[in-house]
């Protein structure tokens, strides 16, 4: 059964990233050579904390747009196994940073590699990880995938600052917050499946398909994460549940529930998220507001929009197994809420 | 008077930067204007932290670096201006990062990025200063030119880890601590006056020289640094005395003192640099252990044997004004402790 056949049938069917996994079985193989051979180091705390991360199961995404969007143009080199390392150091430097940003202390269910090593290594293997991604770029030799990439990690970091700099305003607007999304997760989605058609030079109509694909799935994917972070739509709350209210974070379902809330409503949001008071009472009626105002319905809606943009961006290219994969993924991210 | 009459005449003669600033003003202005335009950002936060950094009075060793070891080749574009931003900015980032790590209050006689913006916006802004500088390396266009700096910020990334590894040990000997700096500083200096004859096509020996330049540069720069963190030699405490002590950073004044002190001698630096006692009481001691084994007249020494390398490995290339501005500033690098 085909992608758009799955799609056709609705949401009784279980869209899936299995496809996309098994297009990129053997690519994928590679990368994860490649990484374990690029992340070692001479100073063994390198590794230790790259490690640590690599291995917590993150479902690697990012390289397989990237692998994927290569062979659907029928490249034939390794280069995209090369690339798709490169995103995966981009992103982990990304999260490493992160969790110091955020002073997170959990992610994926796992203490943060700052919490064991401290900041201050995960600042500098963070540091370490982006220069050996650099280099495997310049190996590749394509500048026009280096220019890509380059600025996608400069546009990573302006996202962030942006979010710092919003960070407990709740006057942010959903304009706003999904300018900061934008940035810091879109872009590398999109860098990531542009990397396929540059590479294997299948022409510009190809790579801006596949990078508004990129940005709009990651657009898509991080709506979906934010609805998560309070539970998902079925009120199955995860053992992650309310990181993003704790560390005062401003996502959309919050900034639905404050902007449709009534002055009282409002207070207590702002007593929350900007003033830290952020106990397991306040989440309780955290979630009691965005359910009440139905904000991870409205957010998961915008996910979907967002996923139709993706779906629609593709829609001209000829068919094939890895662009049916491709399409599928955007039901996976989409549908994780279910 | 040359530069090599200069030394001719020995420490009587002020050797002096002067020379270098000169043949490099018009390409400094350029790059300055370069800086400007490249750390702006619709983010505010990001030129008001970035600018806090790079106006605050830094000699810009690295960018003449690399702008006067084109000119030696006879570089006739524009490329060095740009290879020496991207060179500028890599710096900046590494500041911003190690005042993080170092948790330093302090840089230069100001406060430090992170007192005013705070950790997150250093590390932020450090990764959005790298990007710029990635992508400034790509309109170069010299993968070559790309493929040295992207090595240079993974070893520098390195140098800092293993610092970080030997961080409070005073077990760290001199070759571990050799190793560091040739990472964390001469990796650097290393690769901008490597840009120059790269750019400029001049050849392989020619590469090799500058490179060989800059790393002992580095080195003798690095190890006069840490002299002058305690007083420098003439005993003359300047404001930031103290710095690397409070901070239980291993320098080499502080290894050869304990490995020529008294089993009693050893205790106080122990208990001064791993167990935090850095008061001012301290730091008097410190000082008088150090000048009492001749600590910081040996860091020169060694600062001085690679100052000659640096200068061996100029001594084959053709001489013009920029060689012998790039010897008088080893002099520079090496008498600032006067």
């Amino acid at each position: 059964m085909t992608a758009l056949a799955r799609q056709d049938r609705g949401q009784e069917t279980q869209a899936s990233i299995q496809p996309l996994v098994e297009l990129t079985r053997n690519g994928m193989a590679a990368v994860n050579h490649l990484i374990l051979s690029r992340m070692g180091s001479e100073v063994e705390m390198i590794p230790e904390v790259a490690n640590h991360l690599i291995s917590s199961g993150g479902k690697r995404l990012r390289p397989m747009l990237t692998l994927a969007s290569a062979d659907m143009f029928g490249y034939q080199g390794k280069g995209h196994v090369n690339l798709a390392m490169a995103v995966e150091f981009m992103h982990t430097a990304t999260l490493l940073h992160d969790d110091v940003v955020d002073e997170s202390d959990l992610r994926r269910g796992k203490s943060t590699a700052r919490m064991i090593w401290g900041n201050q290594a995960s600042v500098l293997v963070g540091d370490f990880l982006l220069g050996q991604a650099f280099k495997m770029m310049v190996d590749v030799g394509s500048l026009h995938a280096l220019g890509v990439l380059a600025q996608a990690a400069a546009i990573i970091a302006e996202g962030e600052v942006m979010q710092l700099a919003a960070a407990k305003h709740l006057t942010t607007t959903e304009q706003d917050y999904l300018a900061v999304i934008n940035a810091k997760t879109a872009a590398l989605f999109s860098a990531a499946a542009e990397m396929g058609p540059i590479i294997a030079n299948a022409g510009e109509e190809a790579r801006e398909a596949l990078a508004t694909y990129g940005t709009n799935l990651g657009l898509a994917f991080q709506l979906v994460d934010d609805v998560l972070d309070y539970g998902g739509s079925a009120d199955n709350l995860g053992k992650n549940t309310g990181d993003d209210f704790r560390e005062g974070k401003i996502t959309l379902p919050v900034i639905l529930s404050y902007a449709r809330g009534t002055e009282e409503e409002r207070r207590f949001w702002r007593e929350a998220l900007e003033n830290n008071q952020t106990d397991d009472a306040a989440l309780q009626q955290a979630l009691q507001l965005i359910h009440r105002h139905g904000a991870l319905d409205d957010t998961i809606a915008r996910a979907r929009q967002f996923g139709e943009a993706a779906r629609g961006a593709l829609a001209p290219l000829a068919a094939n197994a890895q662009k049916d994969a491709l399409v599928e993924v955007i039901d996976f991210c989409v549908n994780r809420v279910n």
